[in-house]
């Protein structure tokens, strides 16, 4: 079954909406600081600002790549203390200049207003278990498996190949957190431990960027049953947060092509995981009550 | 072969009283706060303040269990602010009065003076690979380790059964990092699949607290036949950072009897990462210059 990313979107949309509405945000801003002249960038600015309007908010975009690191660090400090800011984000990558000040600039983001999770505070809250907040990207590959309610991780077996701060790592966290045994590989994982731990896994998420890491050579069900404790590939889902390109043509992580038919669920690339990042980006502006403070 | 404690506190100490020596920091104090009266607190404090003399510091116990969260704060950021204090913690568990604040007491502590590790800077600076802190307890499981030469964690599979704050998920970070494929485990883990993944793994790490939970039933040299990636016992390296009693005798996560001329190296209960804990404290006092501010 294929994960499809628009009713996904469409439902996520409609909640951020309603938190929207319900809390008289309409009209107010997020923050998006652009400090690179990074093409791509600026497209993802831009239909994060589309997506803003779509959802009665307005996109506050920041420009300015010669900026200093205290100038930027002023200007996220006002949008902290602005009760019209509903969230502050930053799009990497920053402008060389300011490489060495990112952990800093992503710091200085008020943790309520860090609809993008990169700063410490929110890593921490979420992994210590305080709250449950997760970066856009991450959190997109979860909302999508709650939508189709395939995530139910309690005594589930879960691999996520690669490491990354931004996916790896928080993802690690947060399934360790929902119960899940969490089997975290990266680029020194031996083949053999990888094929073992893909057939015991019932969810498997890659975020690697390498075309079809995941194929019938390394997970099959002639794989599966090389191993006691497998789990059969109709049991299943397979999340592809991969994102490459070959041609002109987008290819993900995973071959859909191969497991579409045999697996529970896959989210293909692209229309899987990609499309919800920037719904769920707006949906963390949904910050509950929290007691840390 | 048992990995025992006393040359790796010896060696870690030698260490730390250089780091003292060449920065002149001989008659500096850490400032411990006991704000419970929590006998085995007293009784770790003592420990400490033991320890400090013995690396020719001051241990400055900052008592006062009935003192409000505003006191406390302002004595942290005074502990902060002075030059004299080298390393700043405050044992758990707090007086129940201050237990919503916990979070708020921990995160108070600059990073540079977090020996202990439990703020959020802390945890994330080491999480995402800008320094290489790490908290007192999953320290010492690493250095004794580190002290053996048994630390080669690239291409290496580990698992750890236990998911907290305090061990687990750092560990799961820390090693991750490190190049090691992991699995994390939990009490959501089914039998089964514990057994395959101490069965694949060269190093184990165990902190549940439960006697014996990893014995001869769930790792022997036959329940490793029973997996194609299986690595010998004589390969593994077992870490125990659990700690119980019963009738008086303390015990660990492991039966040490069975595995001891078994296996590649364990830590034994006691004798093994308890006592090189409190080094690592007093080690942490050792950082490194840092660039993120």
């Amino acid at each position: 079954m294929l994960l499809l990313w628009k009713n996904v979107v469409a439902h996520l949309d409609d909640e951020t909406r309603e938190y929207i509405i319900q809390h008289r945000l309409q009209d107010r801003y997020v923050a998006i600081f652009l400090l690179s002249d990074n093409k791509a960038s600026e497209v993802y600015v831009w239909l994060k600002a589309k997506k803003a309007k779509m959802l009665w908010l307005y996109a506050d975009i920041k420009l300015g790549k010669e900026r200093g690191k205290e100038e930027i660090l002023e200007e996220i400090q006002r949008c902290n203390g602005d009760k019209n800011c509903v969230g502050v984000m930053v799009q990497l990558p920053l402008a060389s200049h300011l490489w060495e000040y990112e952990m800093e600039i992503m710091n200085m983001i008020d943790p309520e207003k860090d609809i993008d999770g990169l700063g410490s505070l929110s890593f921490w809250l979420s992994a210590f278990g305080v709250n449950n907040f997760l970066g856009a990207t991450p959190l997109a590959s979860l909302k999508i498996l709650e939508y189709y309610e395939m995530d139910d991780f309690v005594w589930k077996v879960v691999t996520i190949i690669w490491r990354s701060n931004l996916i790896g790592k928080p993802l690690t966290m947060e399934l360790i957190k929902r119960g899940a045994t969490v089997i975290t590989c990266n680029s020194k994982t031996p083949n053999a431990i990888l094929k073992q731990s893909l057939a015991m896994s019932h969810y498997i998420f890659s975020a690697t960027g390498q075309k079809h890491l995941v194929c019938e050579k390394i997970l099959s069900e002639e794989t599966c049953t090389l191993y006691p404790e497998s789990i059969s590939l109709d049991q299943k889902v397979l999340v592809d947060i991969g994102r490459g390109s070959e041609n002109g043509k987008t290819y993900g992580d995973m071959d859909r092509e191969y497991f579409e038919d045999k697996v529970k669920g896959i989210t293909p690339v692209p229309g899987g995981v990609g499309p919800v990042t920037v719904s769920c980006l707006f949906n963390n502006i949904i910050w509950d009550e929290v007691w840390w403070r």
